[in-house]
């Protein structure tokens, strides 16, 4: 009954290059929230959507939504979706392989005539990047009903406020909480994404099930110590900055490292002053990102880290200043959907995988009126947010038939 | 017999203030080679030389040279000197000090009519720092005869070449040559400089004996991994460039600080690229600045760290690249100059105290034509380079005692 016909994959890849041609720049792909080319490419998936026997609309943010009904009227929905925004030189799979993946699917759905007992709707995010303003999330967090109005102040690098590109776009944010929707319309949110790491490539497997949406604390640390001159100050009356964010650097990667449950720590930017090959740095900052599968654990290792951080410090007469710039809770992945996806991979012949989701997703603010799940997809190197970006079709078809697999034999919670 | 009157410390310090109001910024001190607040400084050098009792000229290269003659004519000379160019932003004490109190030893000479069996010579150096070309110790190499004549064209920020800057300032780049002494005609060469590091204060003494300038090797080294998205690559399958570079920078600071002989090794600068908190650093260089006291220490030390790094790199899989940015061989203080120079302290009543010098000086270049050797005064925290750097006047004057009688009891080597 499930089978995606040798052209589906091949459509879908088509529909990701197409999309991946609609860009502000004429030598990368670079399509942010109420721009022009967003406009396009909504265009393009509506009429995608109503050629897969959907109805079709652009909400009140500019997500672009997609309904297949179902066998009677009124029913409440599977949602589906992902989004349609880019960071800047992007690759063309993260986003639009979900939404043009399930739009396939509805589309193999409509040809054979299958209707549901339920609505299917697919919903293409406006902006999950964040990559126009200081924002993320703000297409699901609009259907969510979670959109905070302040944001509408915030303006682009080139000054325009989020409020007139709205107005700008043809879209009235006097009007955005119709984007809202209600829990009980929705029975689930299920999103296709590529891994955008390397996890499944290891494993030799092109799907995998989510198991949550890590959540992420950041801090910004600075580390004050004595400039000197790198040939007249003897090592014991020393206090470099830079060699004690060295050794700080190195204690979080050897925790992370020896952690069992799935903790990432990343050191992604550091900054040594006075910045000079003769003289001992007296300021030292870095960025540290951490990452793990559950609240508890990502707290608990921040407390640690923080503790191993201010010993460091303190050993060496650093003065210590740890700012939290960021904090998002993790959003897991409802057990009971895990299952049907789980289901559909074995029924395609694949061993199921489990893995988390290190990067954000529009899950994290749909968890808000509905249980999410998600469905990883392989991807070269795990290389993303980069031209480089690339799924094989093979994997591609792969992903399709068990989306659509678990979309024909969706069972609502009881 | 060497009694220094309570007006020369003053006189000493009064100079020092006078010299370091002659700068081409309104609010710090930058005076570079070949400026007109060089040939100011010059003029003013001059004029005390000569109210010291000395003849006083300008050499081929701009340095300021005062004689003192002996008890007959044609004798060699005790040359003593420092530098009268300065960094940036310098502090005032930094080569100004050892030129202002060895005027003031000669003035206390001439006043009591002593006339010594070999003539007292004192250089001002026109450029140690290396502030405005590219090349330091321009002063010394001349009068050394190691000027590399090459270095004529090299030009500064404003693209003004070194020879044309010297025409400019009055000088004749065809005449540099006459500008070197011969070996024979420099019994000994005697520099007192601050110590511009920390360990004299350490020590609670006003003066030290230097044993050796330090050589110095910096390495550029380059850390090549892969980026990677900081919530998607497992600790386990990930190449960081940075932790990998901060697993160097410890190591270095462990193995230096391991060694009892006088090694330092110093990290001043870091980049990590991409660059942005999210994303695993794929690419770390930076810099490594290693001193030691002899030149062996140092390329073994080297070699250790080489083969440090290239470890650290192997077992990360990360890329390495090591380029020698600069090398410096050691210069030795003569042993019998370091004797002459410990009894006078002993005889002004301090403990003597022997230290390596990790900075630069014009003994690097003059060691090529005669023995050298160093006096170092304490400066308030080590600091130098920077508006902060200070002396004690009581420091000026134990200083300046200690010189007077290293001149007057000066024995040549036999």
């Amino acid at each position: 009954m499930t089978e995606i016909r040798p052209s589906l994959s091949a459509e879908i890849v088509q529909r990701v290059d197409e999309l991946a041609a609609i860009s502000e720049a004429p030598d990368n792909l670079t399509r942010v929230f109420l721009s022009k080319e967003l406009r396009a490419a909504a265009d393009l998936l509506m009429a995608w959507m109503r050629e897969a026997g959907m109805s079709a609309h652009m909400d009140a943010i500019g997500n672009v939504c997609g309904r297949y009904e179902g066998t009677v009227p009124g029913l409440p929905c599977l949602m589906l979706g992902s989004h349609y925004d880019t960071v800047r030189d992007a690759g063309k799979w993260d986003g639009p392989l979900g939404i043009v993946a399930a739009i396939a699917c509805v589309g193999d759905l409509h040809r054979r005539s299958v209707r549901l007992p339920f609505v299917v709707e697919i919903v293409a995010f406006a902006d999950e990047e964040g990559t126009r303003f200081a924002s993320t999330l703000l297409g699901s967090r609009a259907v969510a009903g979670t959109f905070v109005e302040t944001a509408l102040a915030s303006r682009d690098k080139d000054g325009v406020s989020m409020r007139d590109a709205m107005v700008g776009f043809g879209l009235d944010p006097a009007r955005l909480s119709n984007a809202a929707r209600k829990a009980s319309d929705v029975l689930a949110y299920l999103e296709l994404h590529i891994e955008q790491g390397p996890v499944l490539e290891a494993e030799a497997l092109p799907v995998g099930v989510v198991t949550a949406i890590a959540g992420a604390t950041r801090l910004a640390v600075e580390l004050r110590g004595m400039a000197g001159h790198a040939g007249t100050v003897p090592m014991a009356l020393r206090r470099d900055a830079l060699a004690g964010a060295a050794e700080c650097i190195v204690a979080v990667e050897t925790l992370c490292r020896a952690d069992q449950g799935g903790l990432v720590g990343t050191v992604g930017v550091i900054h040594a002053a006075p910045g000079a090959g003769n003289v001992i740095p007296g300021l030292t900052s870095f960025t540290l990102d951490i990452r793990a599968p559950t609240d508890d654990h990502r707290i608990g290792a921040v407390a640690e880290i923080r503790r191993t951080v201010e010993a460091i410090a303190a050993r060496r007469g650093l003065a210590l200043q740890i700012d939290v710039t960021h904090e998002n809770r993790t959003a897991p992945c409802a057990p009971w959907l895990q299952d049907q996806i789980g289901d559909a991979i074995a029924a395609e012949g694949h061993r199921v995988f489990t893995l988390p989701s290190g990067a954000g997703h529009d899950g994290m603010a749909m968890i808000d009126i509905a249980d999410i799940a998600m469905l990883f997809v392989r991807c070269r190197g795990g290389i993303s947010h980069h031209p480089a970006e690339h799924v094989d079709e093979a994997d591609v078809d792969a992903s399709a038939r068990v989306l659509l697999r678990v979309i024909e034999h969706f069972k609502p919670k009881e």
